[in-house]
């Protein structure tokens, strides 16, 4: 049996991610291998520490990328926060919020769900319920911004919350880093991950991660081993740690983490303001397009994402053919409805390198053929 | 503070991995991003499949990429196939087998070691007496090439073992596949895990992963869900279906999935025993000259691993200065001991596109001034 070289055609990437990336991006990536314990790899690690602590607006430490994707992220910061038999308040208000439950679970904690309709916010003040009803209650768990339907929670407030009644707060910010406004030190968040191939606009594999002060102390204070020997913090920490004392945990994925410093030099470069209006410009002449469309968007406008358009599919339309049309016609990509949307909504992504004049201008026109074709 | 993109030398990997890596692979890493769902995408998952079952010389359906490194991959195996209260028998001849054992413990699996002296195989008639001594195993895990020592263990003779006695094994291999005999149908293996980045020469990051009928049977048949919820493979199962009913778990890791299926059409190409002819041949090149140098290697011959030499470091000879020398007058990396060998051997890794004539030679002319400096 022949087998070759596999040559991808150069896609336009307008769903939930991986994307677009940018072209130095991707010219990282083939820089040659060297090995994870060289000196200058060493030292480009401690520059993707600090690049990742702009980015999370962070002095935090603990700030590391974890060599997997954001769903092993997610595993960390549960299997190391939670203890067997931690009361733990989850917000669920789409798809990864109930992948949230799913890990605490798993970790042997109680649950405590405050459930919202998805493509709404989390409500805030039903948190603050759920705070003084379970005021045993050891950590809180909520997604800023929410993959599956587009919305944005007030991330700010619900820490704050979580501080107040004595709770760790983890934060899945997988697709908010580098869109929104996000300052874990400012709003006092705990524990948060993301993903790469988001707005960072790297290649999709690794999973930014930063612990507050308080977190690495539970840590520290653990009564039991983390069940995870490959995403237990302690041992991570000693290898990510800059004080020559490297002790070997792993092999890193080194190319992979070229790809992420120079995605995190350009957002440097941009500065992380800059961006978060970008994203919120391309957003607004996205969603000016659509309604001239009569697409109807599902999020409230003052809870939606800019980086992730949760579109409602027109009646009528055949979902698959629509997509498969902009896929094969223009090489354009956006995203399926998730869970109680398939087959309902459409996600538009916006993410990073893609919030561009030419990929919105793109995507309205190709939508607008699709939909009369 | 200014950042710049990271511009890595050139080096020559001979450590204990990453390894060398073929040109045509780091092309494959830059290649334009397509979405993780992409009907092209799908396509070529099904391909690193096939090219992997041709690797493991396996006709397990199981049998994936894992989209984190072989740390992972060994998790992967245990906390699937370890339910809490499990009786595994653990064999350690290395830091890796020392690994295995830690893995079991946080699974709450309850472990029987066998211990050997670090840089021997494991002893087949101590495996078999534990067997004996222990009707009630039901998992028996060892390491086929101990990258921490360079010996190899006979992974048919313990395999059929396991099986004469009702345990299912689970093997490393992350240093043996590609670089020597492997036979996983023929050998009755279990549960296999390896890493990208040691005899496939591909970028480190992604671990190779098959699981037997019977693996799957009994992870059917827990009466505990798996405790990582990433590492499930209940449900990575069904993101690598190629039956077209896909079921998202998370986002591949694309550009590393491209290297992989890169390296593994190289060594579809070369042919495996061909690979592995090669490796025995680079091994003795090596091995000739090192003696020629007065050099002895850790292990006996019969037991020695042709892709990881383990030599001693020569009595007054700085260990740190000569790999410093090696690195900065030659870019050429050679591994340090590990564990119980630290400071006290050096590991030369021969592993897949470094198992080359040139590698050789430049190792020996370099090694030769290192020692006379």
């Amino acid at each position: 049996m022949p087998f070759q070289s596999f040559n991808p055609p150069r896609r336009i990437l307008m769903g939930p991610g991986p994307s677009d990336i940018n072209p130095a991006v991707l010219n990282a990536m083939s820089r040659p291998v060297i090995g994870h314990l060289d000196p200058l790899f060493v030292r480009m690690m401690d520059e993707v520490k600090q690049l990742l602590q702009y980015a999370f607006q962070t002095e935090n430490p603990f700030t590391i990328a974890l060599s997997a994707p954001g769903s092993a992220g997610m595993e960390a910061c549960f299997v190391n926060l939670v203890e067997p038999g931690d009361k733990v308040i989850v917000c669920i208000n789409g798809v990864f919020g109930g992948r949230q439950l799913e890990n605490v679970k798993r970790c042997g904690g109680i649950p405590i769900c405050v459930e919202d309709e998805w493509g709404r916010a989390v409500n805030v003040e039903k948190v603050e319920q759920a705070l003084k009803d379970n005021p045993d209650a050891t950590v809180l768990s909520f997604v800023h911004a929410e993959t599956s339907t587009g919305a944005r929670s007030d991330a700010k407030a619900i820490c704050a919350l979580a501080k107040q009644y004595g709770c760790l707060s983890i934060v899945d910010a997988v697709t908010s880093l580098g869109g929104v406004e996000l300052r874990v030190d400012e709003w006092g968040i705990d524990a948060i991950y993301s993903g790469s191939q988001k707005c960072l606009s790297c290649v999709p594999g690794l999973s930014p991660l930063s612990f507050s002060a308080a977190a690495v102390e539970k840590i520290k204070q653990r009564k039991t081993p983390v069940q995870s020997w490959f995403l237990d913090q302690s041992l991570v920490m000693q290898y990510w740690s800059g004080d020559g004392k490297r002790a070997y945990h792993h092999t890193a994925p080194v190319n992979s983490l070229y790809a992420l410093h120079e995605s995190l030099v350009h957002l440097h470069n941009e500065g992380l303001e800059n961006s978060w209006a970008r994203h919120q410009e391309q957003h607004q002449a996205l969603a000016s397009g659509l309604q001239a469309l009569g697409i109807e968007f599902v999020v409230p406008e003052a809870e939606r994402l800019p980086q992730l358009n949760t579109i409602y599919i027109p009646e009528g339309v055949d979902d698959a053919k629509v997509r498969s049309h902009l896929l094969n016609v223009y090489n354009l990509e956006i995203g399926a409805g998730l869970g109680a949307f398939a087959g309902k909504a459409w996600r538009i992504g916006l993410m990073g390198y893609a919030a561009r004049n030419e990929n919105v201008a793109l995507c309205l026109a190709a939508l607008k053929d699709a939909l009369s074709s």
